[in-house]
């Protein structure tokens, strides 16, 4: 197996918060930002500018929306963002696999 | 099994460079600085900044000698660093497995 290659690992994935929003995205299919923020455990602004950074890059949706006279905003992943995270998941399990039995 | 949860994952490790510079020494024992710079294909100063911050975490030691009259820099992992890497991997194979199915 080839030697761990940093630059496959897929930097806009790879943060420790977006990392974390596209975990529960992929595992709710949806959710709203105060759902996210209360799993997470950030502020309101680290989790609004993680967001942006998925937005950007085409792995988020934004979905907003009333429920009665409130703002409702549903966060998912896009397709483009499912299939990047697969490929960040297969490149991590491949960490693992060749590290498993060095470390 | 339980969410994954961010605040798990050892943020000194999990950064790109730093990752890199952890699973490299894992399996190679030992380095120098200029085959991490070469494997990892960074900057001088991004490796070194990366390496500070292992070392100021205990995770990383640098044995400095002289080859002939060319002073060598040997990197190697501390105990405490191959097991917080351990741990980290144990950490990202539970994400690997809790996604794996979902994405």
């Amino acid at each position: 197996m080839p030697p761990f290659n940093i630059h496959e690992v897929d930097e806009t994935i790879h943060g420790r918060v977006r990392l974390g929003i596209m975990t529960f995205l992929a595992a709710t299919g949806t959710a709203d930002f105060t759902t996210l923020k209360t799993h997470l455990q950030v502020s309101d602004g680290n989790l609004s500018t993680h967001l942006r950074k998925l937005e950007e890059a085409g792995y988020v949706l934004q979905n907003k929306s009333f429920a009665g006279r409130r703002p409702l905003t549903q966060l998912s992943l896009t397709k483009q963002g499912r299939s990047a995270y697969i490929a960040y998941l297969d490149t991590m399990s491949r960490l693992v696999a060749t590290s498993g039995d060095m470390a």
